[in-house]
């Protein structure tokens, strides 16, 4: 057995848990710490809990203190965590009798809860904004391709003509659904927990309204303990970014089938494609690949989440307070990170319009509105009408043909078969018609389907609501941003007087 | 090696894969059926597509088919799926003149788009109603325990005294947004997707309005390839439930803390309370250990759902079609059982009044008031004040004593030590006060905070939001209920005329 | 406010947790049950814990009820579980004098964890077993292919020609891993926790290993504390369930590719193959469809079984007891039925050879070996021989020309370019040669690779291990069966003497 | 609409993919990169495909880039990943006759693959030694605790008296199961895939088991297919530490509860424990708190790694090469500082014995032995004993007496009530002696019982078990080694001739 001297380290907590944790809370929590003291400390004067003069020190020192940045805080693991840490500095400067102060009316559970918040709001209003800028170029391909005639398949068979723009108006729908999840769980996570104390509130009359509206905050979590117990909005944001990189994700499945060299209806843009180190010919879609696995992460993330929550007593925790985390930070950075490089394959791919459309008349894709024309034409009932293309189609399959081979005379011949009477009211003309895969969309003219003027119409309606949810975003911005502003404002009154 | 002969099994494709489908869909998706081609059989006559004599026929057999049920039609899973299943049942009473006339304009992918969402929406509606129930219960519990003093814990170490009512009202603001989730969940499931038929829609003129007028659809999902593709909305519902449950589970594992014989402090009600085969004593409360747990299986169903739907093309597949949906169904039927157990079991639950009111006066939970006395009637800072009583209280701690052992004398000990100077200002009678439990909550009266005046205030809430969101319940179940008569009356007037 | 009246429903407890609990555990349980309570029986006669007359009534009536199966016994959620009531019985039949001895030096906490390990042992090897024949299935398709090229990817772009056998014994290999995963999780599940009593042994003097021998038991699971806690072997069932159909998924999403009309290269038998309700032309491979997504509800299951267990105590509890399991039941049978869907499947599909050839001359994937010949013939270094073909294949492809259109010609001129002089010791014929597919993949004869005899010795590798799997499966079924035979044997000397 | 200029990133691709990718992983694997090329090298050079001047001079320049480490290399993404970047450093200097030999018979699919197998072996290694300390600590503190009684718990009700070391052993046999489960990935994971070049082997002579001896590998990934494809070995490792996780969390809830003020049965290392910032008594087990949700993160990437390679086609894409990765090596640095907590804070817990044993005492949990006691003494069934000392228990509950008030004569009491006839046989002694915690433990004695004796038993296996445990990783270790030692002496050989 091994040496026993080796098993035992001295300082296990504090090097192996206080340490780490410091390192990574400091530079992620000191610029949002600082604005929430801030607050704090306005609140305490405005209610007469704290002395002008006492408000401008520690408002001042703030101030010093952000200017100097992180590194002008000596950060010791011993204090246990960044708050204690920036405490001890304030008291430092300030003495205890004015730095102690700060803390009046508050514990680090609602200030940590506090911190996480507005951390949880900046990250997913950076997501928000570049997943606008993504349906913004979505759009803008929508329109280019109102008329590019591809296969639409079902089951990854050619099922029926569609356009590029209408499948892309198809991922242009769910990118609006997965948008309005992200701004939802923007409003259960932009809300004030600051006021709750370690659960229990606080028996000083301050103003939990006051410190909400400096910071920014669309509401107040009211009961104390449900406001330091809660992290559900973790869980939000994370399932909110996983159905984005769901519906990302399966839009760039089908661009992996399209782009492999027996479809060739996409073409990557060079930049995008990675070469072999050894194979001379190879193009390779890399970014798709990457990009359709994404959801796995933020979907991990979320399992994460979930299961530290599991199980938690309906209180303030370290399991609510740290664990909940240790997987989302990462989660934005790779949802972010994914966006844009949607954003920038978007800019450039396209169709090989050849190709897409030569594989679409080939395919037997069109031959549903044969069947459909001979309930128009002949009245007969659709099962019917199938029964008797499927017959022709299958002929022709077995023969190794395409639909380019298909002739009103073989339909008629399976006419006679199955209704022994040949066709009646229907033309050669007719017949190539159905079968023409730009014809056979603008027929499909039913209310969201491929046909271009309704297409059109959903474009249409895409970009009203891209419109309107560019304003939520910037209504959202300007809201914390006039809130900082004031904030500002009050606390230049204060430090200058 | 084995005999070959037992490897190959004939008809696997029928046995292991149509069959069970069929027995599983057919009782779940029967009756949702029938309401769609009567829908849909309406609108092809209002659309002119059918006549009203063919409409008549249809919609006649239909009603018949109804009445019957399930056991009236001769399921055989060689036709494939109930839909074929119950159209060859219809053309084999009306003639395939008439009776293929049914699918005209539509696909069985936009057909089984449209009976899940309604059957889902049925599950939700079930789900949502109970926790309206469940949260009328908490509610009236919060009213009657908004005195009731508990110890708060932080940590599961004794922090502050609370109420009960302040703990359920806790819980209380948690389970309105989990029932919120549900509702927002609701509206992306109750969409119309009849009319996108395989894909790219249909040439033949219906209207996709009316029919989802006639099932009380919310509105439309316009993009064809959109209303086949997306099952976004299932993993919203599962993702919906597992915060309900996370919720439930927390409050549950609390519970399951205060009924050990070492907490003493609630009381089960003895019908759910489980004994043991062997040990004499045993008063198991296995309804919290199964409650606790519930949320796992619906997090793993929505782990399911989310990577069941990775990296599928973005169009119908039987992956959306049946492989979202394998573990859902388990999952409605876990949750709404889960919350039946709560409201039972909140009827009957009691705080031990007597012995939460010991363990909160014995363990130091009220000693952040005596500082915060300090700083109010001295003047000190709460760092300073935070001192002085914490060396107080480990003092008491070193000798094994309480909180009631914490006096005037000692404090006054430990203000010479720190400050060089006696306690000012504050007297005996103050320190008693701020270490009495009901005392203590009374002081902390910010918003949010325990004391009883405020928890009042928070019940008013939380009955104000229940009120609203039964009506709101109760518009959801009228606007489905008032579609159905309104078609019901359509087709009354074409089948007796 | 709805009526209260409908809110509280009586015997919550009793309808909606003891009545299906008892549904759902009786038939699944019984057969198991009473064949522990013969061994137990038996094994408190050979310890005289109980007198010969006593045994031969409790294993004479233990035999009766067997006969008469479940519905012989009346069942009453009211007496709690399947114990109870089948202990009931056996006391109404006995008297309370014999009936309640057989609970001697047991509890219900180590009765359920053998129920359950042995209920889990046989589901295991039933899905062993058919994971024997589809692996030997996959071996017969390996023996029929080894000369069948077939385009290799990476990427999902052409890369080198391999044949459809190498690819096989490709998935033969994970398969075997898979396997091992399912027998590792078997001898982690196969272990006697009864005599662990409720979890602190018990006084009585049993026998621990008897017990274990009568019911086939491969080892005890000492500490009576981890024998009722321990359920991390559902873990383990449910993750190699997970990686054996995550393996599965991913060669059914290679056909998936395959079986579009885009790739043309692989035939799904006609019976596996699903037609439209609209779209005559329609060949829908649903069966690969539902496979590749079963991974995800095996996973969930896992998800559910380890987040369940988070948070527990280390001892018995509902949890451990029952929630463990909700989802694992349906996982069992949901791997069993795609093992057997793919044993159907393979028996009967079949590469399209042409089309598959034909793709690979066409698609440059032979250009690593002209550029390997380069670096044998000429004396290059790889990165020089990569350079000059790379050169030559973005000629042909800007031209839109094939691998068919490389010619010594072409080589030669980019070795002019890139080394300033012409090919030396390098032929048409070899450039040729170097290029055809199969000439190309009999030259990769490296160990592993694709070239037929190394193919057929990885084939050989696979049958022997098939055969050792074989016999380990017969060994872990005899062994079960002949602790039976003994048991059966010992139970017929204390009936019939 | 915002302005479209800002939309449009340029190098999207170079900039958010490549270089953080490079970034990331240059130090992971730069070492490990190195090692395997001079282990190809040096095979190429005894398969006499390269010349032993150019193996020396591909050596030496090897060595010399190790000795100025990763900062030597000018690193740029537009060379795309590590290995690119150091070919191209290692042509620079000399010259690409010599250095572009070096990646003769190898791509870059079959390099990354070992690569990645490396470094996971690595930090499994790192993994399974902790767990070898824990379990050595663990081991440590059962010996200590071998009559230290604890209360017993089921349900967490007080159910019977076992001792902390009995507890501790169970823990013991847990983390048993967890190693062996690391090492079993273990063995999945150290198989050798170079050779495998792209995906189809490679036509050069190389030699595929010279590799693997030189890198320490313990076998082959014959086929060359498989050995780029396959992934599974990541999963077995997150799962492994998963369940790890799960065993070690279930222990520290157990010390959650037990350190509660309520149960005060545990004490924690002061060095553990955190302060609050305001509540002056708090002693917050913050550590328990972390460790109980360690498992959720860890669970998270096992998630993410099996939905990542849920539809992968079965070869080499960036899924398996990078995505698979993602989450893994945070999940390792958690595993491994968890448990270094772990050992930190077993060395120094303490179980209150007065504390434990006064709960013992009090709690009823020791009256399944008086019903053992009845049984035995006067012949009665189980059943039958159960009810005569359940009532009794009930009267003392119903009075709020403990089990110290049990007697003699109220057990008499029952007996006459349920029997009709008094207590035959058996003493007041028999009665207190089958109360006595210790006493009752003593007589537990049955294999893997509470019995000290027995205890003791299972020391010593737990202990001969970690003896075999660590020379198993004794010589994982030292296979490594010596493989290493090997090519050392073999390079040396080469570069100093």
């Amino acid at each position: 057995m091994q040496d026993k001297g080796n098993v035992i380290e001295e300082n296990v907590y504090l090097k192996y848990l206080l340490t780490p944790q410091l390192e990574e809370q400091a530079p992620r929590y000191f610029d949002i710490m600082l604005k929430i003291n801030d607050a704090h400390a306005l609140m305490l004067f405005k209610q007469e809990l704290i002395s002008r003069q006492e408000a401008k020190e520690l408002l001042s020192v703030s101030q010093d203190i952000g200017n100097r940045g992180i590194s002008g805080i000596e950060l010791s693991a011993e204090r246990e965590d960044l708050y204690l840490n920036l405490e001890a500095h304030i008291i430092q400067r300030l003495g205890s009798d004015i730095g102690g102060k700060l803390h009046i009316g508050r514990s680090r559970n609602d200030l940590y809860a506090a911190i996480q918040r507005i951390k949880c709001r900046e990250e997913l209003l950076k997501v928000a904004e570049i997943v606008i800028d993504l349906r913004e170029t979505l759009v803008g391909l929508v329109e280019k391709n109102i008329e590019t005639v591809i296969p639409g398949y079902t089951h990854m068979q050619p099922a029926q003509p569609i356009t590029f723009g209408h499948y892309l108006a198809a991922i242009g729908c769910a990118l609006k659904r997965d948008f309005d999840r992200l701004i939802d769980s923007y409003h259960r996570t932009n809300l004030n927990p600051l006021g709750a104390g370690a659960m229990a509130g606080t028996g000083f009359p301050i103003d939990r309204t006051l410190t909400g509206e400096y910071l920014g905050f669309d509401g107040i979590l009211k009961n104390s303990l449900d406001a330091v117990a809660a992290r559900d909005y973790a869980a939000d944001i994370a399932y909110a970014m996983t159905m984005l990189l769901s519906d990302i994700g399966r839009m760039n499945q089908d661009f992996y089938y399209w782009v492999t060299s027996e479809f060739s209806t996409l073409k990557l843009p060079d930049e995008f494609v990675a070469s072999s180190s050894i194979m001379p010919q190879k193009r390779n879609p890399i970014i798709l690949e990457h990009t359709i696995c994404k959801v796995s992460h933020v979907l991990g993330t979320l399992v994460s989440i979930v299961t530290t929550m599991k199980g938690l007593p309906y209180t303030h925790t370290r399991a609510t307070g740290g664990e909940v985390f240790v997987l989302l930070w990462k989660a934005f950075q790779e949802t972010e990170t994914t966006i844009r490089w949607m954003c920038g394959l978007l800019e450039k791919i396209e169709i090989d319009r050849e190709n897409a459309f030569i594989n679409t008349r080939k395919n037997f894709s069109t031959a549903t509105e044969v069947a459909d024309e001979l309930v128009r034409k002949m009245g007969l009932s659709f099962r019917t009408a199938h029964s008797i293309v499927r017959r022709a189609v299958f002929e022709l399959y077995s023969q190794q043909k395409t639909s380019e081979d298909f002739t009103w005379d073989l339909l008629n011949r399976y006419s006679l078969e199955v209704l022994q009477k040949p066709l009646e009211g229907i033309t050669e003309e007719d017949v190539r018609a159905a079968l023409d895969p730009l014809e056979n969309i603008k027929r499909r003219s039913v209310m969201g389907g491929p046909a271009p003027k309704e297409v059109k119409e959903q474009m249409t309606e895409l970009k009203k609501q891209l419109q309107q949810d560019c304003e939520r975003i910037e209504q959202l911005k300007n809201k914390i941003k006039s809130a900082q502003s004031k904030m500002k404002e009050q606390i230049d009154r204060v430090v200058n007087q």
